[in-house]
């Protein structure tokens, strides 16, 4: 039995707990190497503690799910089933011992739990793996540590399909096309996240999206994207400047720089995330920018772009070899300019190992 | 006020409730035109029956919020703040009515109805705001399907770029590449799902994933794709074949077409779901192939891609006009082929409207 699936079984036996029911698609890819978002299907993989576990699917996965190396049963049901009933009599055939459940509490709905104990009103919502899984995703293993490199070597790649396409009067969107383009072209099966790109004072909208902004000569370009290697993701910034940079552009893209790279080269274990976070925005602030640093420096990335731990302002987690983040300070000044740097990093016992290496030295594309 | 705000307070006092809590972001875009997915941030409207509506978001979104057309207090919290405490008290100035709450049943998580309710302790969930935010979707307003016919044309030439790419030796992903380079050039700002591109026996999984394939001449390849105009979705699929095409091809592809035409053609508001999900499915079964139609018939859409209501067997919700949905029945021949035809389309009065236009026949790109 695969370890992680054992690892969960031996939770479930210290804390007293017969099943755990994960429905969360990324926890499920985790743990099982089978990735799909079901939208508003049913998908679960359950764990028993006493028997071999299963998973439930749409009818239209069950093909999918072998292909990922799943050895145990798997039961597909069609749309026009009652899902939640088969479920629950697959569950019955495969268990004596259901009634104490662990499940995922930030991602079951209200309407999903009650559906479940519909279908099984003898069980019992005695535990939460949100804690565990999240603990198990958060130590990377040497693999999936590898993976992100890979990842990491696509995203710098792709950062320069995005420089080459920079002329007088392209807009975002096309920009953000040719980068995908030329991506795809090598085989990048997907980016882990729409790909950002903005000119000039858009780049002060830290969410703002990819529009139809055309590019003026002396503008900041923004691009924030990363890619997909193998079920891991990477995810990077760097913002440059088109034809030529003023003071104002160097000094603010200078003081988020030094912040990048202060948070980065003295990221250590045992700091806490908290710590990490005011390395970079004390620089910022005391520069003068910190009212325009509106975000956290960086969040957990792995098989998803957004997992634990996150580094911000009130986090005590302390940070340990095998965590991996991004370090992304950025100054955002409406309606003039904005400047994010990101790298991801796995965490190692000396320090910051990045998956990105392209230069974050200012560069002026023309 | 909104109309569609104004709508959600009456159905608020028709059931004594005094807080309408909405926490999916399809339904924020729906009620407010603010489209942003804070994934695991916080982002809340809440509508009040005695009082002006209030929204809750991350920081870095306010400005997007009033941009989007919001009159209403705007609130906005960083992630080092406590946001759902934040929040609490927001809602408590905003109104002296607060105790019975109806909230997103299918969108709430177990966790996060936790954390409301220890901020919050005096409320009750009295109320389920699924049914009414899915009804007031599923009747979609002639400005909607303006946009949801905009988005048609769109995906119409997205195909178009689909053929042109396919040359022998393409791997999948470049012709998927292609299709959203031309696409995203014409500012199309975005696709409304990862577009699809199967080759040959590929196509037989109906969810697998677009990826290193490549082209030999005589394969069918399959397309499924959407685009969005102005926050409304396409959705749409073609199969066709590359080269030449052999008599086994043609007669799947032409059962397919047959039901799909014949589902098309016959929808008619006063028919049922199901009924129109048995027209397509009757086709496909006495030609034999009924075990490999594995999906329901189709799918609502609007400012989402998978909404109410749902064209499957089992359903009795009566169509009506304005509802809006995708026809697209397929045969899938495990190891052999796939073929699936898709037109999405709103009924009217007389039967079915379609977004999309390109001809369903047979075609060989050559």
């Amino acid at each position: 039995m695969s370890l992680k699936i054992n690892q969960i079984q031996q939770w479930l036996n210290e804390n007293e707990l017969d099943v755990a029911y994960f429905s969360d698609f990324h926890s499920i890819s985790y743990l099982t190497g089978f990735e799909s978002d079901p939208i508003e299907r049913i998908l679960a993989l359950v764990i028993f503690a006493q028997d071999d576990p299963i998973m439930f699917t749409p009818a239209l996965e069950v093909e999918a799910v072998k292909s990922a190396g799943w050895q145990f049963p798997i039961y597909g049901y069609q749309d026009h089933e009652n899902g939640w009933q088969l479920l629950a009599n697959h569950i019955r055939e495969s268990t004596k011992h259901l009634t104490r459940w662990a499940i995922e509490s930030e991602q079951l709905t209200l309407a999903r739990a009650d559906l479940i104990k519909t279908a099984l009103p003898e069980i019992k919502f005695n535990g939460d793996l949100t804690n565990i899984i999240q603990q198990m995703r958060l130590h990377k293993s040497a693999d999936e540590i590898q993976k992100m490199h890979l990842a990491g070597d696509d995203a710098d790649l792709a950062f320069e399909a995005g420089f080459a396409a920079l002329q007088t009067g392209v807009t975002e969107l096309s920009v953000a096309a040719s980068l995908e383009f030329e991506t795809k072209k090598r085989g990048i099966p997907g980016m882990s996240f729409e790909t950002l790109v903005q000119f000039g004072s858009h780049a002060a909208e830290p969410h703002g999206a990819t529009g139809l902004n055309q590019l003026t000569y002396g503008d900041m370009v923004l691009f924030d994207l990363g890619t997909i290697h193998d079920g891991y993701v990477s995810d990077a910034t760097r913002t440059v400047t088109f034809g030529k940079v003023s003071e104002h552009q160097k000094d603010i893209y200078n003081i988020v720089l030094e912040a990048q790279l202060a948070a980065q080269s003295q990221v250590m274990p045992g700091m806490t995330a908290n710590q990490l976070d005011e390395i970079a925005r004390d620089i910022i602030t005391k520069a003068g920018y910190g009212q325009y640093f509106v975000h956290r420096l960086g969040h957990g990335l792995g098989s998803s772009v957004h997992e634990f731990p996150q580094i911000m302002g009130g986090n005590d987690l302390v940070l340990e070899p095998g965590m991996a983040f991004s370090i992304e300070p950025g100054i955002y000044i409406p309606g003039d300019m904005g400047v994010r740097i990101e790298d991801s990093i796995v965490l190692t016992e000396t320090g910051a190992d990045s998956f990105t290496h392209l230069s974050k030295e200012l560069r002026i594309i023309d």
